[in-house]
């Protein structure tokens, strides 16, 4: 690997990971060539994003030659075969380390292995490393007490957005074709956001959580971060639809979501909520928005301002849902570890301790009620809303540091995920795509949320824009 | 009506819900008459049981009558064909009274139908009245303070158990072939018990919940209570089964019940608990039990004495979902009617107000390990477990009286319901069957616990235990 240039191991890695799927397929370039350049660059720029918790130079090689091996000899190839990933270390791989970004589990080694692990390597993934991430998944900014902050690769002073921090990281600084976040709050679409890259939170039980760290039973959900909303479909073929070891996920059919992606948004009518979606919204990330608009309007949408229902019933169960669900299953290690809980950690459970059950209750008995009411309401008239993932411009990791900032910066860190809280509580598909920076240079993204299940329309639609603007192809100078 | 005499009215009213109905169907006996004789034994009797909440005379004969006529004209006949029932006041019947026995809902009128009702009526049944319940099903007595007690109907000092009272004694009283009950911690087979009748909780979920008053999501059950097993099995080939209106309705196929009816018990292996379920037991009420284990024995069961693992886990578990569920069920109300709700359901449902979230998603979440739990434990040796409904001697029901008793009176009260509760937090399906008299002259009654879904195999014991005892055939004197 020594004698590999530089220049060679940024274009492998530059690669989209259909593309680089397709170049290993047709035998233009090995496996191992991807899986080398994808370690190199990891490598070498790793200083400077911190996104990797650990990485298995060997087993991935093993892996890729393996993959070039079955190539060679004919064998039917997956969809993904002998692309290099890597992913939120919360994926449990039996026997493999899984620290969930804590102290508690920094040498947790699973006995069971993560059924979208399975069907990933099972379409011919090649898996090298675990990604940096907020403790226990459970901060919308990517701070990290035990393995160091994630570091915004176009501006190390920036957060990278959380919880899935390594994830938008390594995406965004090329060292993986796609990693695996988890979103119970926006822990995929912040740091796809922050970061410049594609990230989807699917329908909620539409991937299966089997071998998946938990945060919120009823809010955790399983998505791509990748370059484009191709290759989050791609991905999404591979990991969604029903699985036995998770009764709760969905066993509605899984579509071909590629074959969604057809560039054509004619009769798509899209919502953009005026309210609270754009609270206190930058004028540069506005701005960045409404281009965005008229891009998918070229495409044939339609764009209209409307006023959602509900947002403060729904603000009001879906803090009360997740905060009780991570509670508790935080209550055991709260108990025997509280002093290797970050402070902003604590701070974000303790509350759960307090909210009676009949309240968690009442806000788990609303959420079906309040969905159809919400889907009534807007989806009869709308096939998707827009919005910007994050309202604010990308604040620093300083400014919303709770650990150790002045007061008035817990209002800063929860502001970072005001835009996408409510999706997790409605269970609704969203996807995260890049539509220009703020005026401090940090990437702006757009969130697209569909009706449930509706992940195709919703990648369609990012698919389109992505057709006629390049946000998503610009790579930060590392 | 007044022609008809108290013998004939009491001779038809005295046929089991299987004869009735065949009778109904060859044209030897009319639903009318049938119809008739129900209502005219109630309204000799109700007096001295009070176990309904209102009659619908006119309309039950109108039923009849349309079953007549179709059985002459020939028509396909359902299983309850012209068969006459009254059932637990908490089923919804768009348009007509159900109180819950509440004061609360003393006039609501519900404006959807509950799906075991429809399927009752498509079956042919002639519903006549709402029986008497403990108010908002929620005590295992029969206490009442807005409709009065319902009263044993083998001595009125006596609990009826609860909270189906009115259907237990109703039942026992001989003015229904069958009565809707709900199961939430005891409330069908503890007025089985306490009534000498026979009453079915069937696994959880698998009889649909929709339009059905509801207490703990979690816990609630519906199920009949009969003159015996094979009653309760031809009602239950009619109910059980998926309902789309219940996404909570299991989907397993539903057997013909009453074909497993063979007597035969020639290798089923019977475990009695030695522990917890036999705590405080009143010699009379064992006595009763050895008897029916003979009865067992001589049909072909083997019978081991066993000690339950888990149970002080479950006990735990089990009373904090079931009060978290029904204190929130009931928030609304407590805030604004807290005078119409008796003083021994205000101490139960206050308690739920100050219990956590945290405690209630440990509960809940422990369910499915705990059950898995127990039925490796115990499933893989035994495939029922028989325990007396009731351990102690039926108390009176001054000596339960909460609401007027003296300290002590709330133990006696929960102790009705001892054997009864954890069943409900296991989710399996339990039959009470009378096996006997204790050393008052009140029946007692047998549980038999099945592994979940085994619904069949509950009935086929109660059965064959039926037809070499006469318990089930004897007739409160009143």
């Amino acid at each position: 690997m020594g004698a590999t240039l530089v220049e060679d191991v940024d274009t492998l890695a530059g690669l989209s990971l259909v593309d680089a799927a397709a170049a290993v397929a047709d035998g233009s370039i090995s496996a191992v060539a991807l899986t080398e350049a994808c370690i190199a660059r990891t490598r070498r720029l790793e200083p400077k994003v911190n996104s990797v918790i650990w990485l298995d130079e060997a087993g991935a090689l093993e892996a890729a030659e393996a993959a070039d091996a079955a190539r060679r000899a004919g064998a039917a190839l997956g969809p993904l075969h002998g692309v290099p990933m890597a992913h939120k270390d919360m994926y449990y791989k039996a026997g493999q380390r899984s620290s969930c970004g804590s102290a508690i589990r920094r040498d947790f080694r699973p006995t069971i292995t993560a059924t979208v692990l399975e069907r990933l390597e099972g379409a011919g993934a090649v898996t090298f490393g675990g990604l940096n991430m907020a403790e226990f998944a459970q901060n919308p900014t990517g701070h990290n007490r035990h393995y160091g902050d994630c570091l915004n690769p176009w501006n190390e002073a920036h957060i990278t957005g959380g919880s899935s921090s390594g994830s938008g990281a390594a995406v965004a600084a090329r060292f993986a074709f796609m990693a695996l976040g988890s979103d119970t709050g926006g822990s995929i679409r912040l740091p796809a956001s922050a970061c410049g890259v594609t990230g989807l939170k699917p329908t909620q039980t539409r991937v299966s959580r089997f071998g998946v760290m938990p945060l919120s039973f009823s809010c955790d959900n399983v998505g791509p971060l990748a370059r484009s909303a191709r290759d989050c479909a791609r991905v999404m073929t591979v990991m969604a639809g029903h699985d036995p070891k998770d009764p709760t996920s969905a066993k509605e059919a899984v579509p071909d979501y590629e074959a969604a992606l057809d560039g054509d948004l004619r009769g798509m009518r899209i919502g953009v909520p005026e309210t609270f979606f754009l609270d206190g919204v930058a004028p540069s990330v506005l701005a960045a928005m409404e281009t965005a608009l008229d891009v998918l309007r070229g495409r044939g949408a339609s764009v209209t301002r409307i006023k959602l229902p509900l947002i403060p019933e729904l603000s009001a169960c879906s803090s009360v849902v997740s905060r009780c669900e991570a509670a508790a299953i935080h209550g055991e290690w709260m108990r025997e570890y509280p002093q290797d809980y970050a402070v902003h950690l604590s701070a974000r459970l303790f509350p759960g301790y307090a909210i009676p059950a009949t309240h968690y209750i009442e806000a788990l008995s609303r959420r079906g009620p309040l969905l159809q009411e919400f889907c009534r309401a807007v989806f009869s008239e709308f096939d998707l809303l827009v919005t910007p993932t994050i309202a604010t411009e990308l604040p620093t990791r300083a400014e919303t540091d709770i650990d150790h900032g002045p007061p008035g910066t817990a209002a800063k860190f929860m502001a970072v995920s005001n835009n996408t809280r409510l999706i997790n509580y409605l269970g609704l598909p969203a996807i995260s795509v890049p539509c220009g920076f703020d005026s401090l240079g940090l990437p702006v993204g757009l969130q697209i949320i569909g009706r449930p299940f509706a992940e195709a329309r919703v990648m369609q639609a990012a698919d389109a824009f992505q057709r006629d603007s390049d946000w998503h192809l610009r790579v930060p100078a590392l």
